[in-house]
């Protein structure tokens, strides 16, 4: 009998799955569910929409669901909510949304992927219809055509992550005055104090008002509806409509529904197939946790590229393959106006948390010979064990450049490779790339001088 | 007694082992014999000064003598040549090129740096006064006077090589003609036929006149003295002058006067520590040969990086330390015109000839995502081994961002990664940087596919 797999989300994962299993099995049919209107594959362009970066939101969305259809060979149902797993029948009770009809579908092996959903203020006013998230294409579509029709002059971010950096970048380009309000004394929590007061200054030298320590009372509305001001409790601030980006929450409701087991981050928990802990149900993305490969332990960190390739992995698996997702050291990125950040591996608070024996050193060094036109200045922060004399994480910054170099700071993590074996690195040099001793050399020297070991 | 170590040569390698000698034995009295007038930390630069990229040729001098004895506490002696190493005696004869007049110094650690010297055409006229050469500073500056002198219009630069590309663009900045010919079908000998013909392409683009398999049989000089046109066996080349660009080779006449082994290359052979044959006497840079980290095999391989650390190692070493240089993947790149280029590892022939089971992909892929403004497209040539299921080598070639991303490619070359655990390589994400699938991890699955085993 034809094989069916049924795949639950449609964002990134999902299709991301769904394509892989029909081509490691193209006899078998793939259904995949998705409760809103788009297919997509990942949203991490949305604020580019935003700021006009990228010009057409066709652009964000290019597996349309007759594409995946005709050129995938998958079954794509819009507007269709996966309400429960019947995990004894090995069947899924679907609602769709336009007929308000449900029904009961057969799956061999099912592949969840629900994705996240963005955290809300529990405050008065924070339905309001000024008040935006950023999560699917159809808030972005939403904050643009309100900014085309309204032509706002201000505007409220709660929450300086990284979504909160990208937004404010796309405001500004689009000529709107920025306040930035943030939980704690800088934005970007979990990167370590030297970026975070580094993307302080770069906020403030772009005319964005960060607002430090401040928590969210309520807002203000007028008689139409509309957030008129953001009131804290320590100010008030008036402004022509507000977007909340305060991180995401897995969806897992369905899962925790058949039993399946969550972590302690409330993601769905997998072995490295992907799959969970209930027979013939894999998961992938934003719905999951991930492991990290540096300290072993359980995280959540919800990102396109996991989520990929976790889809990937999930949809092999479901379809008879056999590959493995190994985890992440977290790899992430992030431009902040003319500052380009990234972070690879842990925090020096986790590696403590974790038992290391934490040193940190911090390099500033030249993207290119110094006196090359276009040279700018990157500086990275790592953070390294002194017992097993390993890198375990970094923060870079800088110009132009600056994040591409994160890479090899993460690959030698992965590696698990001593700071005296890095510093033997064979790295490229020329004067329009890197100075002679590349930056990172110059961190594997430093960090080998500061371990008090010989050098290698 | 105090310990003296000599050091002969002053460009790249011998300041590097001097500085670092005296730092790890600060009582060493440490010597330093340059023949010529400038003592340096490179000359990469020069085609970039030349092309007026780099403005002051004081910018390629950090290191003048006086300021390497009052700073890093060296003696420098340039206008100097060490004549002969009278090994027995532990001393060295050396010439006061000045005074004429030659003299025996005593040493405990010697450390050769002498080099290399650029090959020369054996043709009538290859000595005329507007024949040039680009090797050290001063050939830089003979240009860029010769330039801003003669206005010249027209310029045939013999030799398609690394430094040849660069040569093209300073030229054509400076508004020169230039006739390019190579003994072969296309520049870049060595490379991929396939970054090869691009290579090709971007010259033709850029107005350079590209002539393959050209053999230079003599120079016609005028009256003066002045090369007025470039006789091939297969053409006539009319030139304002020529630019003699065919690569390098060791310089060993001392080495070998001392009877110090030298390899199959005709370079120096040293240990991991960059010890010779012989005893106490170190050598670094151009004047030695570079273990291959794939092959293990020999090869000779002039680069700025090696001779920088192969010259801390030798330096280190001679003050009492105990450091090694590992070798080399050899990792090059080159910029021609608006082209990056890099090679890492081996070529597909080197591979075949070292008895690999060679398998070979072509990779297109995005720099960033795909509709982002400024995305280039990147080509990556992966070579990789059947048997061991590992890359190789790689040529890596396309616009701006190209080269960093040969770097995460080497960096798997030297690992001895599989290329199935390259594709679990977690790199970071975001659209001004890359595409949602780095194009390394691209380059890494389809490898992995065609090598026919299953996925990790």
């Amino acid at each position: 009998m034809k094989q069916t797999i049924l795949v639950v989300g449609g964002l990134a994962a999902g299709p991301s799955a769904a394509s892989k299993a029909k081509r490691v099995n193209p006899d078998a049919e793939v259904i995949l569910f998705e409760q809103g209107e788009h297919v997509s594959y990942g949203i991490c362009e949305v604020p580019y929409y935003v700021g006009g970066t990228v010009r057409e939101f066709e652009y964000l969305n290019p597996f349309d669901p007759s594409k995946l259809e005709q050129t995938k060979g998958i079954k794509v149902k819009t507007g269709h909510s996966v309400e429960e797993i019947l995990t004894t029948k090995k069947r899924v009770l679907v609602r769709d949304l336009n007929l308000d009809k449900t029904s009961e579908v057969r799956y061999d092996r099912l592949i969840l992927a629900m994705g996240s959903t963005p955290r809300t203020l529990p405050v008065i006013g924070n339905d309001a219809q000024n008040v935006f998230r950023v999560k699917t294409l159809a808030d972005g579509i939403g904050i643009k055509k309100f900014i085309q029709e309204k032509n706002p002059k201000r505007c409220v971010i709660v929450g300086g992550g990284y979504v909160g950096m990208e937004l404010c970048e796309a405001l500004v380009n689009s000529n709107i005055k920025v306040v930035l309000l943030h939980l704690e004394d800088y934005p970007m929590t979990g990167l370590e104090l030297e970026t975070r007061k580094e993307v302080t200054d770069e906020l403030v030298r772009k005319k964005v008002e960060f607002r430090p320590n401040q928590i969210v009372a309520k807002f203000l509305t007028d008689n139409a509806g509309n957030v008129y001001s953001v009131e804290t409790e320590s100010g008030s601030f008036a402004t022509d409509f507000v977007i909340v980006s305060i991180g995401v929450e897995p969806n897992t409701a369905l899962a925790s529904g058949a039993h399946i087991r969550l972590g302690s981050h409330k993601g769905i928990l997998t072995d490295e197939r992907q799959l969970t802990s209930v027979d013939s149900i894999f998961a992938a993305g934003d719905c999951c946790e991930v492991k990290n490969r540096v300290t072993g332990r359980w995280m959540y960190i919800p990102l396109a590229t996991y989520a990929s390739r976790q889809g990937r992995v999930a949809g092999e698996n479901a379809a008879g393959g056999s590959a493995v997702f190994k985890g992440a050291i977290r790899s992430i990125a992030v431009k902040v106006f003319d500052l380009e950040i990234a972070q690879v591996g842990i925090s020096s608070l986790e590696a403590q948390e974790a038992g290391f024996d934490v040193v940190k050193v911090q390099v500033r060094s030249d993207n290119k010979v110094h006196y090359f036109p276009g040279n700018t200045s990157i500086d990275i922060v790592g953070i390294a064990d002194r017992r097993t004399q390993r890198l375990v994480g970094a923060n870079v910054y800088g110009g132009s450049g600056t994040v591409l170099r994160a890479d090899l700071i993460g690959f030698a993590i992965q590696q698990r490779m001593t700071v005296a074996q890095m510093s033997q690195l064979d790295l490229v040099y020329s004067p329009p790339f890197s100075p002679l001793w590349d930056p990172v050399l110059i961190l594997a020297n430093q960090l080998n001088g500061k371990l008090g070991k010989p050098r290698l």
